[in-house]
Parts: structure tokens; sequence; C-alpha cells
């Protein structure tokens, strides 16, 4: 079956973006179950979740950084269901001819403030997060609850994947600048949503010019070979392009040095026009490498900049940069100056990454297995029942009811657990706790309360009648939770490769309740 | 630094989508070098090309699958700067102070009808494409060209990077429907691209709502374990959800059979219900398997469903399927099959795959190496010269000038070479054609001309001044596109692991002005 489409012009023919209907079919489907067997309005409560920080294949990520929030809000904030959609659900039919939706579920899916009554707790964007570990939580109507699912995970998953690999590029960098270059071949319109986890997970800014003025961060970039080619064709050489930048930009001139040869071309053409540039009184900025052993072509370029009176000038990296990429330029940087008796570190402390391609699609694990997860259901008495789902894997059955997350800080400061308890739980009441693994049975951890310095409770209410949403923090601070908090993580949880595995545990409580349901449910 | 962003209310606070500044912000610098170095004017050609098709690590892509064009044209007829646009432009400022941009670059940008003369010629999109082949050429003022640059590349790169991946999960599924169910882990906004360029590879439909209506098409789904989980925590077990879903909708009732235990309650519950629901006059259409084995849980829920009287119920598979995953099912089927004694058709006929994650992130090859190069420019003298860069790589030097490509047929209605050549060339001119390797010099094909049965010349013109952009192709017309040149491939060419390569080869004329601007560049 298949009818016109909301939108017939030009203009509009392919409008498809974040609105209402922004969901799986399933959710509206079930929510109509709901509705026409009416416990729709049971409350509900659902975890976001993700099973394991992603796995790179050859490299692992010991911690995920969370975003995603704030955008989901302000979605959750102006969801408004319109005459045209309650119009293009009516007309869909089964293949026998009757309507999939009836008047009882469109008339509940257009009543007004239809999605105000639920409650969002959150672990706030930005801050650092572990599997296992409820990040969002919603109550609220089942049906409504049911509703928000996908466009949920849509909102959550990928950011905090690509915060969560940018944090890595940025921490492989070791204080060199990370700016984020990934559009060209990043996810179609998803490169916005990317590019804003890319700032949080702390790159410094973005070459995307219009998500970087929505950001309200000035946008970066030099330019590409097409310039150097059309001054070569119109008969100015190289030369003639690096004069044309720097006319125009005399205080921002970076000059991309190889697209004919680096070293012998590029640099050199580059350092005449730097100096045209400083007898002109202003001062250059640097050069870019775009191809080639960047690693060696960066220790020659400095040592030329260097002889000719630039010590200073940055060298800006690009070509498919990760974390492990990085890592390997500044270590063959370390030996190669070794070898040539040179300092590294003044060659590596004016180096820029540019990273594009492999931070927007976060190469080699292309997507977060967070989930969304009925964990509680008030009964007909108007009890809550845990919910949850028997599965073959028993890592996959989701943790039940209503709970806390605490993190646990020892007495260097160090975050060392995120325990997750029942809502009502006081967390390590006594001296010596015994918490649980929350995926293998048996595998238990005794915390002494000596040990700990600090307990944090780690979820606010972040939407409810009573919360105005209208202050949300700026992208700078969203940076500065996740650099406080990746700092806060021991050095062995920082690991690029092979990390040391981060404690989430659960209490006994939880643990307990989540045995016995098990058993229950498989009598 | 950083300035206030455009938009400040809650609604639109995370506005960037893609707009007229969905760029890079090296394409404004480079365009304002030429504005204000007197060469924006000059005429100019690009080229949009991919060097190799996805390599999925243990399986590649014998062909591509262009998508995209149909947006990036209604983004260029809607391409409109305005007030807000030119202010955020002219309040960025260098590090000196002084502003980025100046009055004489944004006057030109600000002008009206700015993007109007240039020339977009095309192969059609839904068309299958290969390695260097000009997909797109765009002619026309070089500061105009090159700030279209990014956006070209983030419209063509990931849709053309999933419509491929969409084919070969369709040639994998022989015949069998493939539902594209990727929002929930997908890139953020790019999944409603993705699943666009899905329907062009052959998809049959989405999950996602609100894409559907855009596309014309009926969105489709099942249900979620946490219907089940929600009848269950209210005590009415999973055949109480499978009998709500019954009840809700009787002629579209298809179960997921997998939440508690999927032989030993799911199918038989089922079926409880899919005799009620024929006991009241209505056809069920299935069940969905989410976990487990699936070719063996198929197999067996096809038994159990044949027995009952249900051998045209149809099976949904799900659960991290891509191409190779759906061989694997139909293999194993086949053997278990066999084993049984039973017929494997039976089985494999009635299955319905929901391809999510694997297909929208198209696992294993996250990106498509789509470029876009300047190729030639019209000097100060009026004349036409190719533009190419020198590159360490022989196979990264772009393909000089103005060119054609033609596709030859062989006799069997085979395509079998994309032939590229100058664009004033007559292809095959003489019985015997000697033709050439794109990036490995030396390796030359003959062609026969007796051999070859049609010449397609392959782009035609979609933007211009004469060009009327309003009528364009409905979803399902892509689709046949797609379906129509897969199938005109050779076999071969189609495997899914290591495929015969296709070919790609430059004329003579082509192959010697490329061999001579290189010398020519390095003297």
């Amino acid at each position: 079956m298949s009818h016109e489409p909301l939108a017939t012009t030009v203009a509009d023919r392919w409008t498809a973006t974040r609105g209402p209907l922004f969901t799986d079919m399933y959710e509206l489907t079930m929510a109509q179950v709901y509705v026409t067997q009416g416990i729709s309005e049971q409350r509900a409560h659902f975890d976001y979740f993700f099973r394991s920080t992603p796995d790179y294949g050859t490299h692992q990520a010991g911690f995920g950084v969370f975003a995603g929030l704030d955008p989901f809000l302000s979605w959750v904030n102006n969801l408004e269901i319109t005459a045209a959609h309650i119009e293009a659900l009516a007309a869909m039919t089964a293949p026998t001819g009757t309507p999939v939706f009836g008047t009882q579920f469109l008339d509940w899916l257009a009543t007004p403030s239809r999605f105000d009554d639920i409650e969002i707790r959150s672990i706030a964007e930005g801050r650092v997060v572990h599997p296992h570990v409820p990040i969002v939580t919603v109550t609220g109507p089942l049906a409504v609850c049911q509703l928000l699912e996908t466009s949920l995970l849509n909102h959550f998953n990928y950011p905090t994947l690509i915060a969560t690999k940018a944090a890595r590029v940025v921490q492989s960098a070791r204080g060199g600048s990370v700016l984020e270059f990934g559009m060209r071949r990043g996810p179609s319109t998803g490169v916005n949503e990317g590019i804003r986890a890319a700032l949080i997970g702390g790159c410094v800014s973005t070459s995307n010019v219009e998500a970087a003025i929505a950001l309200g961060k000035q946008p970066i970039g030099t330019h590409a070979h097409a310039l150097v080619q059309a001054y070569m064709a119109l008969g100015d050489g190289e030369i003639g392009a690096f004069r044309a930048m720097a006319a125009t930009a005399p205080d921002e001139c970076i000059l991309l040095v190889d697209t004919v040869n680096t070293l012998d071309s590029g640099v050199p053409n580059a350092i005449t026009v730097f100096d045209e540039l400083r007898a002109a009184g202003h001062e250059p900025v640097g050069v870019r490498l775009d191809s080639g052993d960047l690693a060696y072509l960066a220790v020659q370029a400095a040592q030329l900049l260097d002889a000719a009176g630039y010590p200073d000038a940055s060298i800006v990296l690009s070509s498919d940069l990760d974390e492990l990429n990085i890592w390997q330029i500044l270590t063959q940087i370390a030996d190669y100056a070794e070898l040539l008796g040179i300092d590294a570190v003044s060659v590596s402390k004016r180096l820029v990454y540019g990273v594009g391609t492999r931070l927007i699609t976060s190469h080699g694990s292309g997507a977060l297995n967070g989930v969304y997860k009925l964990v509680g259901i008030e009964n007909r008495d108007g009890d809550w029942t845990p919910a949850i789902k028997i599965s073959e894997d028993p890592g996959k059955v989701p943790l039940p009811g209503r709970k806390a997350v605490w993190r646990l800080y020892d007495q260097r400061g160090a975050a060392v657990v995120d325990l997750i308890g029942l809502a009502d739980e006081e967390p390590l009441a006594d001296e010596v706790t015994v918490v649980h693994h929350p995926s293998h049975d048996g595998i238990n951890q005794v915390i002494r309360r000596a040990d700990i310095s600090h307990i944090e409770l780690l979820h606010d209410t972040v939407f409810s009648e009573d919360i105005d949403a209208t202050s949300t923090p700026t992208i700078d601070e969203l940076a500065e939770r996740c650099r406080v908090d990746v700092d806060r993580l021991d050095i062995g949880v920082r690991r690029l490769v092979n990390p040391h595995r981060y404690h989430v545990s659960l209490t006994s409580k939880l643990y307990e309740l989540r045995k016995t349901l098990v058993a229950d449910a498989q009598v």
C-alpha cells in the first residue's frame, strides 16, 4: 500500500527530519493495542542503557560519553501532532482494505498535551557513562513511554558513539587540538548531530559552517588542493595560489603544501610567502599536510620552518586520522626525532589534527548497542511490578524496577565503581558491602566504605510538569563536563587498546530481585 | 573565537540541517580568494567520482548504486543566502580581530541568483556506478563550483554507500522481502537519507513512519518485546499480549515469538491465537524471530506452523542481519532441511528480513571515498585547460578535462565496460579499440566493435538555466532503475565475496592527455 506523500512541492519533496512521527511503525501499533485494550494509561518505567562500550576491532573503548540529551528534550518539548499527521495515519490500510489505525487511537494520539505527563530522569549530558547503567529513565503512561522509544534511541545512540570516539581521539592527541572535518563523507544530515557530539567529546571546532554557527562556535578550515590546481592551470603555479591565500587572509594564513611535492615545492613556496607576509607586518599561522608519511613529513617540515625562522608555525595534519593513527604518528615522531638528535616535543607541540571520516563514522564500530527497555509497570491494583524479558543470553536480562545509580570515588578522587541499586536503597550502608557483576552470575566484589571518599547520585529530573526546560548548557560546558569526568578515570580505563574494565556493580537487593523474577518466569 | 548562535529559542536551539551554509569553512575561504583575486568567474569543471567500491573487510562490493541526486538538486534549487547568514559570516574574526570575510566577498555571496549560472550533468540516480567514473560533473564559475563541494559530497557519499549495501542485502535475500529497520541505531537525522537510499537499493519499505510518509510508502513493523513484557507483568502472560495484538490488528497480525521461549511458548501461543483469529474470519500474517539461531528456529517454526494449518504464514527474521548473515541463514536452512528430509524452499520462500543497524551504517565500510575534483578551468584567454593534482599515488591523479562516459553492453545484453573518454570523442570508431586501465599504467584491454551490442551515453543535464527541475522520479522508479541495472551485471560482478572486477577503461586520447599533463607538471 502506498499513498501520496504529505509534501509534493519541489522545495519540500524530501522533508523527513525529526517530527513527531520520527519513530518506528511498531511503536504506533503497540500504542494502539494499549489504547484499545484499556491499558495505555498504566504507569510504566523504561530504562535507556547500552550493553557494551564500542569495540573497534583492534582497540576498544573503556568508557562512553553520553550525548544527545539536549536535542532529545527539545524534541519532546516540541512534539505536536497536527491534522496532517493524523490524516496520513488514517490513510494507511491493511491489505484487506481495513484502516491500520482506528478512530479511538487517532483521537487519543491527537489529544493536546498527550506527551506532557511523563517524567524523564537522566545522567547529565557530557558525563562519562558505562555499560548496563540506566543512563536515562522514562516514567509515565505505558503508551506514551512506548511511543518515545525509537526517537529516544535515535537521539542518544549515534551522538554517544561519536562523543565517545572524539574523547578517545582527543586523548590520543595529548594536548594537540583536534578539529572536526567529517561532513563530506559523514552520514548526510546526521553529521550535524555527529559534530555536536564531537565537540562534546573535546574537538575544539568543526569545519561545517552551519553547524558551527548553530553551536555558537567559529568554524575552521584551510584550503583544498583545488585552489592550487586552479592557479597552476591558470599558469601562476603553486606559489601563485599561496600568494592569493596570503593576500586574502594575511592573519590566518595556513597553506596546504602537498599538491605538487611537499618538501621540494610546498614547504619552500610556503616559506617564501610567509617571508613576504612577515615583511608586510603579518604573522603566518602554518601549513597543512594531507597525504604521505605524515610523521616523517611533519618532522621535515618542522625543520624547514625552524630554519626559516617560523618555530611557532602550526602543522595541521589530516588524512584518515583516528586515535590509533595519531598515536602512531606521535610515536614515530619520537623515534625519528631521536634518530635525528632533535627534540620530538618541539615538533609534536605544534601539531593540530583535522579528523574527519573516521570520527564522524566511528570507524571500526559504527553503531552503539543502546536499548530502551520496559523495566516496571503499575499493575491494575496500582502496585509497581518489575518487568523482565527471559532471553537465552543472561547478560541480556534487563535490570528490573526503578533504580538509582551511585558513582563511587576512591581516596584519590578517581571514579572506581558505578553502583546500581533499587531507588529506595541507601548505598554502602555498612562498612563492608558485597556487590555483584551486572551480567555474570557469581562474580562479586567487596567495597569497603573507608576506601570511598565520595558517593555521587548520578540522575537528575530533566523533564516533568515542574521542570522549565529552557536552561541548557552551552557546548563548551558540555565539553568541560566530559573533560573533567575523563580525567577522573583511572589511566588504565583510559587506555586506547585493551582498556582496564571499569566496575559496574549491582546491590544485593537488585541482584536478588532479578534472580527471583527470572526463576518465577521460568516456572 | 565564538559568537552568539543564530537561533537561541528552545525550539530552534539545535537547528543545523542543510541550509546554504551546510558546507566546509574552507570552501568560503577559497571562494573569497577567487573573488578578491579576480578569478571567481572563470568557468571551471569539477567531477564527482569514487575511487573504489566499499570493502567490508571479509567481503567487497563489485559495484555501486548512485543515490542522493534528487535531494541534492532540491538543495541547489533552493539555495538562498539570507541577511542572517551574511551577518553570521561578517561576525567571524581572525585572532587579530580582523574580519574573516570582507565586504567584497559578502556582497558577491549575497547577490541573488548567485548559484543559477551552473550546469550539472549526472548519471541517473539509482543507476549502477563504478570506480573512477565521473558520476556527476559541475561546470560554472570557479567560486560557485567550489562552494558546492562539501554539500555535494555530503549529499552523495552516504546515500550511495547505503544504496549499494541495500542492493547487496536484497540480492542475498534471493527474492525474500527486505525491510529497513535501522533508525534506532543509525546516524541521527541521517537515517532519513539512509532510508531513502535503502529503498532505492531495493528494500520494500521502512519502519520509520515519517520517512515512509515523505517517500509515499506505507511504513511497516510488528511489535516489540515490551508488549509481551507489559502483559506478563500485568498477569496476562505472553498469550494475553498476542490476543491483544490480534484484537487490535486482526488483518495484519504478526507476533514476536521469542520473548519467553520461541518453540516451547512463543510459536504454540501464536498458533492458539491464529486459530482464534481464523475462527473469527481473519487470516494471520505471521511470526517474527529476533534472537537465537534464526535458521534453526525458522525451520522449526515453519514445521509447527505447517502442522497447525498455516503454510502461508510469513516468518520475519531480524537481529543484526546483513548480506552475509542472510546468505548464511539460507545456506543453513538448505543443509538442515536436507537433514530433516523436508523442502528448504518451502521454508525460505516464506522468509522476510528486517535489516537494521548493519544496513543503515554500512557495516564493515562506514564511508564511501567519493571526491569532487577540479579537472578543468577556462584560462584567461578563454581556453579550457585541464587541471591535475600530482600525487604520490598515481591512482589518485584525477582524469583531466571534460569527459563523456559510455556503458558498453555485450551481445548477451550484459554491461561489460564503462568507457571514459574526452567529451568530443566518438567511442569505438574502429573495429578494434585499445583502452586503458584508469589507475594502473600499462594495463590495456582490446574491445572489438562486433562484440558490443549497445553503447549507452550515461550522462544527462540535470541542472541548468534551461532545465525545469520539478519532474522527479518516484522512489519506486528509482528502485526499478537499480534492479534493472543490477540484473544487467555479470553474475561474477554481483558475487558477495571477492567479486569479479567490472571494467572501467580510458580511451587512448584521455589516457595520453593525463600522461602528458603529469609529465609537464613534473618538469
